[in-house]
């Protein structure tokens, strides 16, 4: 695993990143401490973490493919503390998710990010993801919500 | 649920219309008899048919969300052959798996798409959902992915 990267044990820690991600995009989060106990309870996500105390986290949750035999992995969430940016730990962490998810046997890693997010888009296009299903001349992929 | 769509029994026809979606899109497909044998095994999938024998389906994929107490459902895959587009079975579909997600309690329901697929945008937005978080002026939400 990439340097200074590990599995999560501190739950507090996750919790309390995840409040401070979504609440620097002005998403709505659950207080941190209802993070901090959800988290362990998801079956299907492993939790990286970088800095001691953790001031970077990766999200990543599993489950079996359609179209092959195999799981598949998704980035779920990728998040360092502003203080924290701009030294590599981003893309350490995004570095050991894929080498978690291929560890795991997934067949890809897929992920969501802004079109105005362009220091995200930039990390991920060099660590080899695609917006255009791999082709370079493909047409770019979209991703679309609604709220129940 | 909407008119003439149903959950899937007929696991070989599904493996039929799956293998055809991906084979029309040039995409990689395991064959029919191997997507009919895997699909039931998706302990977390649902599968919503149209036609009597099927010539559309739906597949949505539930799991715990991280940002609220409830499943967040993903439409994997949404399909109408060839010679029955045009007559309402892809609106009638995906209202449908609307309908079941918020049956089944989720907090959203989220797809990707291509950006020159401008039919399905166009029925994606017609029934709600949103490439900009919901935001009128929001940044369009971007799909990448990676092979492992």
């Amino acid at each position: 695993m990439s340097s200074g990267v590990r599995e999560a044990d501190d739950w507090a820690a996750v919790g309390r990143l995840l409040h401070a991600f979504n609440t620097e995009y002005d998403e709505p989060s659950p207080p941190p401490e209802v993070l901090a106990e959800r988290l362990p309870t998801l079956a299907d996500a492993r939790v990286l973490v970088v800095g001691d105390p953790p001031h970077g986290l990766a999200v990543l949750r599993f489950r079996p493919a359609i179209w092959a035999d195999a799981p598949e992995c998704y980035l779920a969430e990728l998040y360092i503390a502003p203080d924290h940016r701009g030294r590599g730990d981003g893309r350490a962490l995004l570095d050991a998710a894929v080498e978690l998810a291929r560890a795991e046997g997934a067949a890809w890693i897929d992920l969501n990010t802004s079109t105005d997010d362009t220091a995200a888009r930039g990390l991920y296009t060099s660590a080899g993801f695609s917006n255009t299903e791999g082709k370079p001349d493909g047409a770019s992929q979209l991703y679309y919500e609604r709220e129940l």
